[in-house]
């Protein structure tokens, strides 16, 4: 705690990577790149899974589990995605002591379990559609790890749904990357641009890839969920058929899509500042933290007192509070232990307060005397409950406008290579796959995605000078 | 759905398998043992896992994630404890296209990597106590599979939690003895033995495990969780140490326990019955489903509108409801249906019922005309809640009664062996680790605990003739 954060100019990586650990957020698994997501952090991803597990309840999805192993031969069934995967597995060659006759891979995502199964289950229409979703973890051979942003195991959710056709899984995908802008937006306080992979950013086996792109505080982006098309690619590949209402043998048409532990990253880096972490209140595993303030016995009982009251009052309304009644610590290093794990709202009860029926509420998403407050203790329930409504619109509002303020339309590629440096290009663009990996190469920016949100007509392609018909995002990434 | 079910007394196993697939719990998964876990399944163990998360942090625990990949050398560290695991391992030698220099093991329990965190984590006595959950999957080479039973990779909570003190670890140790068959009785409607395994039993690298042993239909014991007394036995493997309030270094005492999927087996066998699944109301996904009865149009229609209303008024008093509206299905086959998949309480509405403004209530737990029951549509939700009620404790009288009936005092060898094959002998016991292999080797029957609730005094060991202190339960087991 005493050590200093590294500032976020100073060095980006260095301040994501300490906030990480100081925040108790996680660790290092011993096995390389591997995570231990501590309580704390993983309090957060409960929160995560709960806001967007109602989403998928609300849109007619159910749970399931599936097994994380898969045998070999699955994944080359789909010649793309063994393609995509092969350098990123992990497999397990032994089992009870024995060398197994056909290796196992550790899942690194279902398509194909989930293509075995379903191609089982479904016999007709009226098995259709099915929706289901998996909440685990999943396992990517990774040569550079980040907690949190890529490491070799991580969580997540991955959905996974048959269609009888392909107008059905088309809404599909895309309702499923409104659930996730929504959630990224009224959740997590993150905005995000969704929009449409081009062909070499796609999932190795789909029709087509939707994402959210998010820009992070060094002005990189980071795809923060993806949904995809998968089209007939997989049902032809597991013979995922059902018989229509006229008794005709068809393809499936099916769809998946995730969003995984790496969103903790984004959350770090969107809202996090050089005194640490800022969590939106929505998600936060603590929304209030109370620090009482005395420096002898006496103003200590009728301080403690007056905190258990407000406590009792808080939690009994479900704000998630904590009382911090350690001994032997002083406030001021209170302050900075929660501002450090970002809690939103800070009540701070000393003798003063106590006879004047009022608190002292400080905002972690406005540090100084700017974001304190003073308020009476009466309806202290819908004054925290607003406070962290307020916080939560603010911290979109920041986020929003940093990332509106970075994203550049740009017209030539010298300004293109500028303007990667620092923010995202919103270019027109009619290039080829070749020439993305060749910009990619020159600048270390890639087509992040085709915005869903598009402004019509034609323009100039910015790097071929051919006539575009898209607008495209492109940013150095995660 | 047409295939009459297998009878219990005809084929217990074979009854079992069936009741597991043909109610939609599970499947097989492609990989020898592996196990899909269906939506209805998944949802019952969503209701458990809730039910012991929410005992879990009325304790104090909080949750956590660690890897599932564990360097081979740590799992060494701990003599028995490798002893124990090592023919069960899953091992990952091959990782992103290469061969690992150390080979990875898949977690078939956690304690090695608990051990190296909680020695990292813990500096001094004011760290103390952790208090750690981890919901996840582990998997055990296993040769003989059976769904929930015995698979492979299968999913449980696994509790770690390191104490300053000996009397603190017993404490928890018997805490989480006392959360299991709490939830075990008043959730699942399984009565169980909670009590102490012997030495032969113990966890590997236990000082003592205790456990919870319920009597399945079969007269079959079932381990359905254990929490153990580790010792120091981890924190001298791990070097798991404090500095205590006079600054002396010492070594932590930790605990682990847990509950897995298996309990689910555990339900199917304590509760079905030849028409199906019997699920305790606390648990079942659908608490209560509504079918609709009508022969024509015009029934079909004020026979709907009473379905929908009473449907709307279960749901928001937030009883699992469903109402079947499936066309073209009887209400015959609708019945046996949700039987098998045994919801717990039954709404028919026909013709009838809506002009005399009632319902029919049907009880899973009491087939035929003696569970049935008209009621008013009035106080519906209050009906209903209660009827729920009742039927939960009637399982669990029946259980209960079951088990008690099947339990015999034993005390002599050849009564011992005629009891074990149809129900517990319970024995005064003063045999060695060799004795019990020896009684195993002959009858099939193990010590499954030395109950919590002893007799006092002593008595003549039933196999040794020498004089024991304690009362062991014996009985063939899954």
């Amino acid at each position: 705690m005493s050590k200093k954060l590294t500032s976020r100019s100073q060095d980006y990586n260095e301040w994501y990577n300490t906030i990480v650990l100081k925040a108790d957020l996680a660790d290092y698994g011993p096995a390389r790149g591997t995570m231990i997501v501590k309580p704390y952090g993983w309090a957060l991803w409960e929160n995560i899974r709960q806001a967007l597990d109602k989403r998928f309840k609300e849109t007619g999805h159910v749970n399931a589990a599936f097994p994380m192993f898969i045998p070999y031969s699955f994944l080359q069934k789909e010649a793309k995605h063994v393609e995509g995967f092969s350098p990123q597995l992990a497999v397990v060659t032994h089992g009870g002591g024995e060398k197994l006759e056909e290796p196992l891979v550790v899942r690194p995502t279902s398509e194909t379990l989930i293509g075995h199964a379903y191609a089982k289950w479904i016999q007709s229409y009226r098995d259709l559609p099915i929706l289901i979703n998996l909440w685990n973890n999943v396992v990517r051979w990774e040569l550079r790890t980040k907690l949190f942003i890529r490491t070799t195991e991580f969580y997540w959710q991955e959905g996974h749904t048959a269609h009888a056709t392909a107008e059905e899984a088309t809404l599909e995908t895309k309702q499923m990357l409104d659930v996730y802008t929504d959630f990224a937006v009224n959740e997590a306080a993150v905005p995000v641009i969704p929009g449409e992979k081009s062909e070499g950013e796609r999932f190795a086996g789909a029709d087509s890839t939707f994402t959210i792109e998010a820009m992070m505080g060094d002005y990189k982006a980071l795809q923060a969920g993806t949904s995809h098309n998968l089209g007939q690619n997989f049902s032809r590949a597991f013979d995922i058929t059902y018989l229509d209402k006229s008794n005709v043998l068809q393809y499936c048409w099916t769809t998946s899509w995730g969003v995984s532990t790496r969103f903790i990253g984004g959350i770090i880096m969107v809202h996090g500042d050089d005194q640490g972490l800022v969590l939106p209140p929505r998600l936060a595993p603590i929304q209030s933290v109370i620090v009482p303030i005395y420096r002898n016995d006496t103003d200590k009982t009728m301080v403690m007192e007056t905190a258990d009251r407000i406590y009792t009052i808080l939690e009994k309304a479900d704000i998630r509070v904590k009382l911090d009644d350690r001994e032997n610590l002083s406030p001021g290093f209170k302050f900075n232990d929660w501002e450090l794990r970002g809690v939103p709202l800070r009540i701070e009860i000393g003798p003063k307060d106590v006879v004047n029926q009022s608190v002292m509420l400080a905002r972690r998403d406005m540090l100084g005397k700017k974001g304190k407050l003073s308020v009476s203790q009466d309806s202290i329930v819908e004054t925290v409950t607003n406070m962290l409504v307020t916080i939560q619109l603010a911290m979109l509002d920041k986020a929003t406008k940093f990332r509106d303020d970075n994203i550049h339309d740009v017209t030539s590629y010298e300004d293109f290579k500028e303007t990667v440096k620092k923010g995202f290009a919103r270019v027109w663009w009619a290039g080829s796959s070749d020439d993305e990996a060749t910009v990619q190469k020159e600048t270390k920016a890639t087509l992040r995605c085709f915005p869903s949100e598009q402004p019509g007509g034609t323009g100039t392609c910015f790097y071929t000078g051919r006539t575009a018909v898209k607008v495209a995002i492109f940013g150095r990434a995660y």
